[in-house]
């Protein structure tokens, strides 16, 4: 039996935002590197989830075992892109007890009165852990540009103290995956229009969504910015294409395979002699 | 088509600890209210999924409008009884976003200056959310009396002390779902020999369970003397015979469903005009 359709070229090369990467060239249509359908794309988002738990379970073992390793996925996009999709349905295959979960709301007062950063860093992930931040550190540079709530000097120091916060979680074993869903603005549009229509989506639709809309060029403009100024070597940013769900899901699931297959991840060797404690075990 | 098969009797009646509770009368390889076979119990456990994932979603919904209602779901067992499959075979079919999953260890230099119940209180869940504590302020109350680290007048206290705790939890809107899995020594003993045999799970054995296995009596005359301590009217202990993993599963995921049914749960109704937001958007 054939497997499922595999991407022709892996998404962390085809996707990542390299030297010139321009936002506006990505259309929010397409499926770069891979060449199945909608139904292909879903065995195959199926297909992986064994695998994905496989390499997570090892990632938590080795973790007990002093490794220092552990990976963070960082989540931006525009209202309605996906990402709940994303954690629901990629995320879902991973064991609730390695993954960490935070979405990023507006700060609190309390985290306000702190650097920008405060609060980030009590989220990052402890070892052997799958880290999901849903926004994040980002939005500081993002949101706070576009509405002018920090001055140009204010952002620019900003790109620089997250340069320097990622260098140290990658230097302390941290595995960072950064991911703008992107999607078109007629594609929010019908979104919106969809969770109108659905009583049982209410409760997601806020007029706030509404009034960032309005300043969708501006948002694409700050993306650009920050992809620019943080898109480095040891963490790149991945820009995925994200009007088509399916593909945004599986290119994401590719994403945390490549880089968990990056990590060489073995099961640990038995510290303990096998016979002895087997001998142990059945007189006890 | 004819559904899976479904409990004769529901687990959050069969399964209470109620007056007179004897753990010793609780076969752990029993499936009390429960005549199906273990495929059979596999169908319920995938057939329930939909149900739960969208009463999680309803809860989470209503948070966003003002209801205060959450759940904490406690697990304590032995070493290898099937925490650990609990969470990753019934919450699986939850969103992640809406759990919040904290395992519970040995405490810190630091959370063991504070009153037992310090820690705790930091993890209990947001509104909206599914709390799952894999073990929890009940170890305060077991091992410490099985190894006398605590005199039997601190035991005392603390039962006091979680009551109350556990009553404002319940006051401020959270349903307490407490369950004890309840395996054999035999089968114990078998699930780890079975983890030497696997080099896979290897990282999974240690010499410490063997060491606690040789204080089974007394853990068991601990969790009784728990149990009859705390099993309270609004918190419950449930004790769900373990040696059949397929029946711990099905039953524990039967309880939470009934716990979130009790709940009343409905979509938020819309707090804007369906219509005037159509317009906006489609103008937008």
């Amino acid at each position: 039996m054939a497997g499922p359709v595999t991407f022709d070229q892996h998404p962390s090369e085809t996707l990542r935002a390299g030297e010139g990467f321009r936002l506006s060239s990505v259309d929010p249509d397409s499926t770069p590197g891979y060449s199945g359908t909608k139904d292909d794309g879903r065995a195959l988002l199926a297909g992986m989830d064994g695998t994905l738990t496989e390499l997570q379970e090892k990632l938590f073992a080795a973790s007990r075992f002093g490794s220092r390793q552990r990976i963070l996925l960082i989540l931006q996009a525009m209202d309605t892109a996906g990402k709940g999709g994303i954690v629901n349905h990629v995320m879902a295959a991973m064991d609730p007890q390695g993954v960490q979960f935070k979405a990023f709301k507006a700060p609190t007062d309390e985290e306000k009165s702190y650097d920008f950063l405060w609060r980030i860093e009590k989220e990052v992930p402890a070892v052997g852990m799958v880290g999901v931040f849903d926004r994040s550190h980002y939005e500081d540079v993002l949101i706070h540009r576009v509405h002018r709530w920090a001055t140009p000097d204010e952002i620019k120091r900003r790109y620089v103290a997250i340069n320097e916060f990622e260098a140290r979680l990658v230097d302390s074993g941290t595995t960072v995956v950064k991911v703008m869903l992107h999607i078109s603005g007629d594609e929010q549009k019908s979104r919106l229009l969809a969770r109108l229509d659905d009583p049982t989506k209410h409760w997601k639709y806020n007029r706030g969504d509404l009034d960032e809309r309005a300043f969708w060029e501006d948002y694409m403009e700050a993306y650009q910015a920050a992809i620019d100024a943080t898109s480095t070597r040891n963490a790149p940013w991945h820009v995925v294409p994200a009007n088509k769900k399916w593909y945004a899901r599986i290119a994401v699931q590719q994403l945390l395979l490549g880089a968990m297959e990056g990590m060489n991840l073995e099961w640990p060797k038995a510290e303990f002699d096998v016979a002895t404690e087997r001998e142990l075990v059945a007189r006890s």
